[in-house]
């Protein structure tokens, strides 16, 4: 159920520091730390010799010291130092997780550390790039990271679970129009011209005037879903303001996901209020979300046989697209091992 | 374990209103609601389309609209609407559940449709017919329905577990007399003349007069309890005050009971003061019980096989009667189909 | 995994009243209490009628009487009372256990009863004998004993995980001399002289001067720990100090244990508040080693299959010998029923 060779965010950049963040990745107990000089180690969070995790332990220089015995693994992986006797065991080591830093978040190769590459990192530039301004946040998902990914794709929700900040009946009732770029990228996109604007938006605009709305969903299996938020005052296209909702999903088990996330704004960059109300606002819409996809989850729980979702609207072009890529892509890497080659976002 | 064609009681009649209420029958989650003439409908409570559930949505006019993608359906479980898109898929439908109110009650019918049939609610008019004063209340039991069912059918207990109420040595010392009426009906009698009133007696009788105490359990598979609390000053026949505890136990699953009762009296009928403090002393009383089943549940979790109870005892007659009768009746609707037809209740 | 035929502490002394006392031993649910003699009973925790716990009922003179129908059972087993009858079937009995009262603790022996033998008690005198000071405490860990059991034998994690209290770095760089007495006692010993007091030390010592510490961990299977606590100013040894810290291990279930403790001194026998003051010092400690050893436990639920350690390292010598001595009295005892016979410590 889940590509192995790829990059998952595993948190933002300002989550690591030099003590121990211990998460859990594709089902594995995870720690993070940064080095002395800043760089960025992964380690299995079970010790070698009798399996407590070390994140009860502490960082010490650059390595990893277990709580219970003082065995000191060094970040990749190896143990190089055993209190209480002269040599190491051979087999005295933990699993590593390669891990680059970028675009101001931590990503781990969760597959075969030898295929792991750096330039396959999805290219988010607008996470921490000059000339957008980001609010960033982060939610535990108590589904299946495919049921958010669904969520994404198919914005017709806003209507019925966000009305307090995105969502209108206009959404629902425009035909949303979904193409599968290069065989790789889901979109699924919207325009919503001459229309009231939702809060969300009154916000952004800082007036309640009628706009232009245009939203794109976008999916970069597995795991990068990106939401293009264009507005404009009708007919003002030299007023466009042009936003991206970043949405990155990380399985923490089969039925649980890290959802880090950004929205970045070209616009009133020095605007540190906005950024902030921009922050609140996104919660409280993902918070809505955290709690139908939790129900969702129960429901999938209850009854787990049968296509999902059981019958397909109109509204499912998205998901169902994204589903299939999605299937594609991990039935390849089962059989060949291939190792999924991300194209620029749009 | 479950007699499937037949009614159960769902909800007290005051619970259910224009909102939705969820409730599990038979380990099937269900809503219930009132259509804007009043009358109730009942859903499985599982959206057709992403099964969350649709109590997370709400009731618009006589339709329940899904939260998630404002789906809607109607009381007999027909999608009527699908926002996004003009036609509503033939598959697009919930499994409704045939619905009767009576006696102050919601009763729900949980096998086949077809053979529903409303003149086999039970017949138990005490719980809202004039000439009766009825104080209500639920409890829910973390126990199988058959142990509650143990429970009332065997009365002795009242001696150790509701000494502050109803229960006496008197009570377990008095033989009980066990009957199968109509080979359908089971009752358990016991008379105690002459007696002093324990305290829940006092209270009815407003004084602490000696009195004869009779005592009867009632049980009409597969759900109905009546207990007759009928008693007197010693020796005044003119002066029996008649009371019936109405017991309705539903299953939610297979170790958890809805509990529904009431204690109606045909005497002091205006009196709400006595109304409460009959309902504040059963609801103690059914605590007790409450605890005692859930603790017998954890028992029987971790010692699953064998004859239940481990040893019949004397004041068993009453339980053992019960269950016989419901196996048969359980084994004969598995077998044949054939629908249960319930007798009046004495 | 479990030796069956021999004495478990149950409880300390004072913790088993004339009221009932419920606890868990080899994952059978058991009640303690005294006669009104003062001797101490031990009962299966659950009736044989309805199988409710008996903890739930209350002691009555002698016997134990259910809560739910008050069914009455003596010390040995055997039902005395059915209340509502006259007689009471041959086989209403619940299982007895043997039980010694000595060295200020319940001891219950867990298999077969004609082979319960009071001279088996494992001889640890300086609990309760005059010309030792006790303190004595109770610590519910949720990890298997064998893991406690390691811990105790292993004590170089003082230096990592009881920093506060009792370790420094002194004793994991101190080799450890392990031996098997008789094939049936495992010995650890460490001599440290000349170091810096650790904190519990100084306290025992009231001073700060250096000391030798001289530490021997003692296993008599399957739950007999002890550590040998001997310190002197340096060079001393007519100002020895000698202490015993006493750690009995009971299963609860394969995932948790019952850890009952005492730590003895012969020294400042008067001094009750030192005894508070070790009491609080190794109630700090115990709470770092269940912290420890319950992450232990989940790291080996989620990997249970491997050898264990996973690595043996050189402090691993101690616990190799108690779990090989374990392993082998436990397969010797299933292969032939034949009864450990323990020999005094040391």
């Amino acid at each position: 159920m889940w590509l192995k060779n790829c990059w998952y965010v595993a948190a933002h950049a300002y989550d690591v520091t030099n003590t121990l963040l211990a998460r859990r990745i594709l089902n594995e107990p995870i720690i993070f730390w940064r080095t002395t000089e800043g760089t960025v180690s992964a380690l299995k969070d079970r010790c070698a010799h009798r399996l407590v995790p070390l994140s009860a332990g502490r960082v010490a220089g650059d390595v990893v010291e277990c709580g219970y015995h003082g065995m000191a693994f060094a970040g990749d992986g190896r143990c190089v130092a055993v209190p209480g006797q002269d040599g190491v065991p051979a087999s005295a080591r933990v699993r590593a997780y390669p891990v680059v830093e970028r675009h101001g978040l931590i990503w781990v190769w969760m597959g075969d550390a030898g295929l792991a590459d750096d330039t396959l990192v999805p290219n988010i530039f607008w996470m921490d790039q000059p000339g957008w301004a980001v609010s960033k946040g982060y939610h535990h998902v108590r589904a299946d990271y495919r049921l958010v990914g669904d969520n994404l794709l198919d914005l017709s929700h806003e209507s019925f679970l966000h009305t307090h900040t995105i969502g209108d009946d206009v959404v629902v009732n425009t035909p949303v129009k979904v193409d599968v770029a290069d065989g790789m990228v889901v979109r699924a996109h919207r325009d919503m011209p001459g229309i009231e604007a939702p809060p969300f938006f009154a916000l952004l605009l800082g007036s309640d005037e009628p706009i232009d709305r245009m939203q794109t969903a976008v999916f970069h299996p597995p795991s990068t879903h990106m939401t293009l938020v264009r507005i404009q005052p009708t007919g003002q296209p030299d007023r466009l303001l042009d936003g991206r909702a970043i949405h990155l999903l990380t399985p923490e088990t089969a039925t649980s996901t890290h959802y880090h996330w950004g929205f970045a704004r070209s616009y009133h960059l020095d605007d540190t209020d906005l950024t902030e109300k921009v922050r609140l606002a996104t919660t409280r819409t993902f918070d809505e979300d955290a709690v139908m996809l939790a129900l969702q989850q129960e429901g999938v729980d209850e009854e787990p046989d049968g296509p999902f979702p059981r019958l397909a609207l109109r509204v499912d072009a998205g998901p169902v697209q994204g589903r299939r890529l999605l299937g594609m892509l991990i039935d390849r890497e089962q059989a060949s091992g291939a190792v999924l080659r991300v194209a620029d976002l749009p």
